[in-house]
């Protein structure tokens, strides 16, 4: 892999902490801080009132092991995320979720290591709920979620992820159902209940009904399904949106062609599943994988058509922006953007996919803070639904559990990465973690962050911040 | 284990978190932040401008996955951490080392998984050093640290850990040498160039040379080895620490009986090794130990001679406290206080001792929190050196590698957690992680922690705070 390391250098260019962060002894220590006197700054940043625009950015499985991994490996010690180290306010969220066992006594008690679609009801919603439930309660009642109330308001609302747009975190925004699974009509086993014409319909099906502005993401197998009942019945979900007042596109080029000022909604659906990872380069295996550098440009050369996560980004503010100037009553938009596959590439074990899609979704928080700069009415908020497996360790020999590999960062050092929370295996998925997980923000609410609270609470601060009443 | 059941309840009793945390679905949700808007708090809690004493607080190898396993174990999912998780502001610090291989193209670079030597050296004196180091530069300079500086400068200082006093925590306070082994005169092989009477002498001897007010913990073997040179030769560290102005106190009753208002400097050995920890249970094990509750009355039952570091803190803030007012000039103090066994019981992966040991840690953040609240010009600052192993995970089967506990947490769910970086075995030490850590403060410079800073800047902070010159 070392032929990647020109291609990293290239990505990286432009960043001035890569320079600091080569020089070895001379490294620059630290991120914001530098040991100055920062307290009338922070003072600054904290803002109550309420936000026009309400951007919130989630790293799925991005706990702080692999927040600091990526930086390390692609800033270096001495360096710092642009996007997510550079927001003035922070904390900590529990993450934790619900057991669903009815009848059983551990039936409602706490489940201490959550999954996306239990996470993404606490947030989306304000609700505990048990891991595979997306925004209903483990008695499956179906509950309001932050982007259903903000369109309901009047605000323009967007929602963008690299994984299939039916996905866990996407879906908890637009879609009730008792089961994760239940992505497209020909999906709907294990919740026959929620099947049309008689229930609301897949996550798919729901996802156009509810009818956000903007929903760029994978997914298009999903949407390629025949719906089964219903006003659409016999015809395909991609159907269904654009009978529904969606544009549709299918590329980056497609993308690049919607002006911001579209009157139609956009759907942009990149790929049949997940979309391509930004990096690749080798699992992590026993014994160690590497010393290896990661091919940064896997996605652009081997999936050129797809957009990067920083692209639907920006295609989604823009829009976003230009159709609430355009609304009567002057509110502003809710947009939601995932970095899905931080999570995904960490259960496969995959190193530099996983730093790969945490350095990507750096980007996407860089460009939605830059529309901040400029629109200070912008509360702009980012964290992780759960903590993952990756562990920095201090050296992996043949008697370390699991599976590992070593990486060269930029600073020309050696980082252990090691995975074992499952059995290696060619089908093993690497287990979700516990720990609580970083959350900053920056704008009106942002002070909400600073301290210890709940993935609920995040609604609670959302919801605020865009005015919405209960 | 069951019997530990009722222990702990006592133990916990008083807490009005623990019957919200065991009602199962009616579980209160979030710490701190229950969804209101803290705006106001949040920058009310925002101070510059210096503090009359500082107090520091280190939970050795106390990750935010030890944190949270603590929190959900003794205080419910819905819990909070009374001390730790109250602490009004709020970041992450990146805790990283140098390599020391002189002549070696890595010399200088950065080791991404530090130990307590190298990270205590980054806080206590603001450099970066390598792995084993105390307060000595990868070329074997001498670095002032904050209580020289402090002690120095008029203030009244502190040393306490549950530790030997001589491990790295504590020793980069006080002591300058190459190898954290060196810890009594008798350990010096390592670090010849450091023994008297040429050199600096023993961890102990520095320790009694620097002369901090109040020195509380373990390690009295090492005070009880003989001095091979200068001025104490052929006697013992504890002759020369009496010879130096210290009383002298072995038991908790001892202590007890030392009035604030003494008169002498105090020394506390409670343990010639480290101190007990306060709980025991199973270790984790292949297949996992449990389902197990602690037994969380270990110390006060085996070493109730033993104080716990609740009352070493308390004791210790109460006499810093009335030499500070005695002194002239006006001056407070400066206390550092470790919990240092939360490291030990994680490389032992013993969860009950870790855990034990974050809950009694998070005593003594709520002694110094009381005192701040009676004395609003004290900064209490409280983090972690580095992470470390345990991991709270979804499941665990025969597969998974490495070795497991279940515990049954106060809420009646069960808590996995399993520890994966070594080679299971009865002399496996488990590893330290490279994950950022918490950091979280309260007080004037306390907005400083926010965001993310590096160890070496939480000296700045000290400093700042205690008005010293650099």
């Amino acid at each position: 892999m070392r032929s990647g390391w020109a291609r990293r250098r290239a990505v990286l260019a432009g960043t001035a902490v890569l320079a600091a962060g080569a020089i070895g002894a001379a490294i620059a220590i630290g991120g914001p801080g530098h040991g100055g006197d920062r307290t009338q700054d922070v003072k600054a940043a904290v803002k109550g009132g309420t936000a026009k625009n309400v951007i919130f950015l989630l790293g799925d499985g991005m706990g702080d092991s692999e927040i600091t991994s990526a930086r390390y490996y692609a800033y270096g010690a001495g360096g710092s995320l642009p996007g997510i180290d550079g927001l003035p306010l922070t904390g900590e969220a529990t993450t934790w979720s619900l057991i669903e066992k009815p009848g059983d006594p551990l039936h409602g008690k706490p489940n201490y290591v959550p999954d996306s679609a239990a996470t993404g009801t606490a947030w989306a919603t304000g609700h505990k709920t048990s891991n595979g439930r997306i925004s209903t309660t483990i008695n499956d009642e179906v509950l309001p979620t932050i982007l259903e109330r903000a369109k309901h308001a009047g605000f323009a609302t967007g929602n963008v992820s690299t994984a299939e747009i039916t996905d866990a975190t996407p879906a908890v925004l637009d879609s009730h159902v008792n089961d994760r699974g239940c992505q497209g009509p020909a999906n709907m086993a294990t919740c026959p209940q929620y099947a049309k014409p008689a229930g609301l319909g897949s996550i798919a099906e729901q996802t156009v009904q509810t009818g956000a502005d903007v929903v760029l993401g994978g997914g298009r197998g999903r949407f390629e399904q025949t719906v089964t009942g219903g006003a659409f019945a016999g015809k395909t979900v991609v159907d269904q949106a654009k009978a529904s007042g969606y544009a549709y596109v299918t590329d980056a080029a497609g993308l690049d062609g919607v002006p911001a000022t579209v009157k139609d909604k956009v759907l942009g659906l990149f790929n049949a599943g997940n979309m391509t990872t930004e990096w690749t380069g080798l699992p992590a295996a026993h014994p160690a994988s590497g010393p290896q550098v990661c091919d940064t440009a896997f996605r652009a050369t081997t999936a050129p058509g797809e957009p990067s996560l920083e692209a639907m980004t920006t295609k989604a503010i823009a829009i976003l922006d230009a159709k609430a100037k355009a609304k009567k009553g002057g509110k502003g938009f809710f947009l939601q953007v995932e970095g899905a596959s931080i999570d995904k590439q960490d259960h496969a074990a995959n190193p530099c996919g996983q730093i790969g899609e945490t350095v990507e979704f750096d980007k996407a928080v860089q460009v939605a803070r830059a529309y901040a700069a400029t629109h200070k009415d912008t509360l702009v908020v980012v964290t992780a639904d759960h903590a993952h497996t990756s562990q920095i360790v201090e050296e992996v020999d043949a008697g370390t559990p699991g599976v590992q590999s070593i990486l060269t960062t930029v600073d020309g050092a050696p980082l252990y990465l090691n995975y074992a929370t499952v059995a290696p295996g060619p089908t093993a998925s690497q287990q979700h973690t516990g720990s609580e997980v970083r959350i900053a923000a920056q704008g009106p609410q942002a002070a909400n962050v600073v301290g210890v609270i709940d993935e609920t609470d995040e609604n609670a601060i959302l919801a605020r911040a865009l005015g919405l009443k209960k």
